[in-house]
């Protein structure tokens, strides 16, 4: 509902008609996200890389009320801002966001508060099923709407095998990071372990949530429901003395 | 979000004003779906019999988000594709929907990765309610919602009972079979399982989800609903300490 | 998704643009309670007393795409139908609405199968709460929401209070009866619980669901959201150890 | 659906096409709090402080249906309603929302029968997490949408950070007082908690539910949000054996 001022060169960035601009899809998201629970209380974000550009989701906005005027938009090579609504600041997610465009080529890079997403985090750090820096899963089918790295390959083959995914024989490892006071001082463990877990889509962050990408809106936003999914089953499978792997 | 091509003549087959042609139906059926939490991250599917031809949902595309246009149509005496969207793949799910429509005459058949369905696969699994190999309930006024074999007779009588429905004392037995490395070659032991438990208006997959078909789109859903309901109860009851027969 | 057929004159009985007509009614409660998950798989049912008819919701119809046109209308005096779409079939609930008009003087009676109805009929039947054939709660705030027979008067005080409800400090009694085989033989056993318990608004059916009256619609129906908000508190207590009287 | 009769100048305070309006926002806010579950069979409620006018939720209206005719409208200074729906009484909320206005300086109100806030005071009584009288979570990321005492700054400082919001290391305390017969009744341990909690932005009533507040309606709002996230993985934490604290 903040009231927005910036001048009109750059409103043009984020003015379209095209419900597939990045500016449109961030609202629409957000609006979609907090239907899920995953953007509860203004947490949480989402933001896309297209051609030279950053768009934003800003800091403190309801989501479900984000309107494209409410955009941040960067510009890649300088970081600099192109646009910013003279009312808002930026998330203190950007340069979260950042890390998975650089570090894993990812055209998009949702972050979610969802509660199966933090009680995975706390079930591992009580020990309950296995190492405390992991989340571990397999032979669930649901493991094969993640690909490999997060930005892998999304071709599929005539029979419908997706070339690019984990197996159902596979087991899927999501690293865990530890929350930080600030959310922008998550920067070097998240980087850290984009680079110690090259198979990753995600980084779960203690008692927060996740950051999930891929190489565009789609493949990151399919992977977020596929890994909210399997978190989901393994809070349920924990409640019923069931073994994750 | 997948672009599309294809020769004009085949568009024809899925351009309908009606919600009830089979292209539409299958958009809309998917969006409730999704809804539902049944097709998370691509994953399930559904597949309408009508007339001569088979609609398929495609592989991989977002089923909230799907269109008509996305949808393959095949002939079914001679089990080629008369519809192939040029930018998508067909689904993995065809050969077993195609087992429905052969083995049991069905006209629709939906495949879902509900948890409740994957929950109850990992019960039975770990024997803590019987049977490793069925799901097993019974006297839940919900399985009246079940036809014999899922296309029995629809007749209702005048003062309302289902004539070709479970009743409220008998049992109802839903097969598991093992889930494998690629979703294709679970059709042989799916129409063994369609075989074996001539009662059955499904078949589970375990760690994966369900096959749940009809004589008719609104028979085949509405069984989904009911058995999904059945599977949902099943859980919570084996939290509260409760047997399911 | 039946054809309907039937004379002219009574199609005028269910015919109007008045959203708050019985027959529009039915048919956007049944489109709300689908959503809350109380009339999944074509199970469940509503019924509306206004002035000498009876208008009721058929057998066997999806309950989210029910329309004005499958409402069948019976006259209260004669317990005639003098409005039936051919295609379809009455519910087997009409006996047990007619007992909610007839012995509770209701003008709108209610039939779920939520899941939370079911359990604490289950909870109970294994004696873990106390008595198998009455669910109890008491100091709980929504218990205010439920009025002394289900059709207490709805008269509010000044300050708010609710003249005709329950009480903070009174317990809710609700009796449980048993499933039959089938519903329509509910009938004697409801119109028992119903003369046996003057201060219920609802009667509880084993494995079953729930009946809940009010003399409108908005007292039946509020009345049935504060009940199930009460059931499925009362089975998430169970879950965390805690009586519920 | 109750029928209103008032004075034609007292209608003009109601009415307004600007979304924004108390009176529409209450309106919008009760139909989203109603699919929240937060405000079922009329319970819970909504008031908003607009210049010198309190805009006030009727009692006994069902939240989903309210519209802008059905609100009434109070004078700050002098208590007096200078708007009140003929067929309607005032919620038996009105002197708890004026509790927070005047005590705590805020600009709304929300009171909710969230079934996770009524669990949190539950398993608080039964001293299942530590003491009767106070919940308590910490090093939970979405505490950091919890401002102190409610109204404090919504200043955000350039990088993203909440300035007048509990950081990620704090603990959050909400105190909880016991429910009372009559809802009216509460009012001086409400007001006694809010000036012995000055850090609070919310009070919990036992097996009743919370009230929350902020300085306008998107602090409160978000601030609701955020609270029952909290609380309801506080409850998810206890049933998995983790500690809140």
């Amino acid at each position: 509902m903040a009231s927005t001022g910036h001048d009109v060169d750059a409103d043009a960035l984020v003015k379209s008609s095209d419900p597939t601009h990045p500016a449109n899809l961030i609202c629409s998201l957000c609006r979609q996200f907090y239907g899920l629970g995953w953007v509860t209380g203004t947490g949480g974000g989402v933001s896309i890389k297209h051609d030279k550009h950053i768009f934003l989701a800003p800091s403190g906005v309801e989501k479900e009320l984000m309107q494209p005027d409410n955009i941040f938009v960067m510009d890649y090579a300088s970081r600099e801002y192109i646009r910013r609504p003279l009312a808002l600041k930026p998330s203190a997610c950007t340069p979260l966001f950042l890390a998975a465009f650089t570090t894993r080529g990812a055209g998009c890079c949702i972050h979610t508060h969802s509660q199966w997403a933090v009680l995975v985090t706390l079930l591992c750090e009580a020990g309950m099923q296995g190492r405390k820096d992991v989340f571990k899963i397999s032979q669930i089918e649901q493991i094969k709407g993640i690909s490999r790295g997060g930005t892998g390959s999304t071709e599929i083959a005539e029979g419908g095998r997706k070339l690019g995914n984990l197996g159902y024989f596979d087991t899927m490892r999501i690293p865990i990071i530890e929350n930080t006071a600030h959310e922008e001082d998550l920067k070097e463990s998240l980087e850290k372990a984009m680079v110690e877990w090259p198979e990753t889509c995600a980084v779960l962050v203690r008692r927060h949530g996740v950051y999930v990408w891929g190489k565009d809106v789609t493949q990151a936003k399919t992977q977020a429901e596929s890994l909210d999914y399997l978190f989901q089953l393994a809070v349920e499978m924990h409640k019923l003395g069931l073994k994750w792997t």
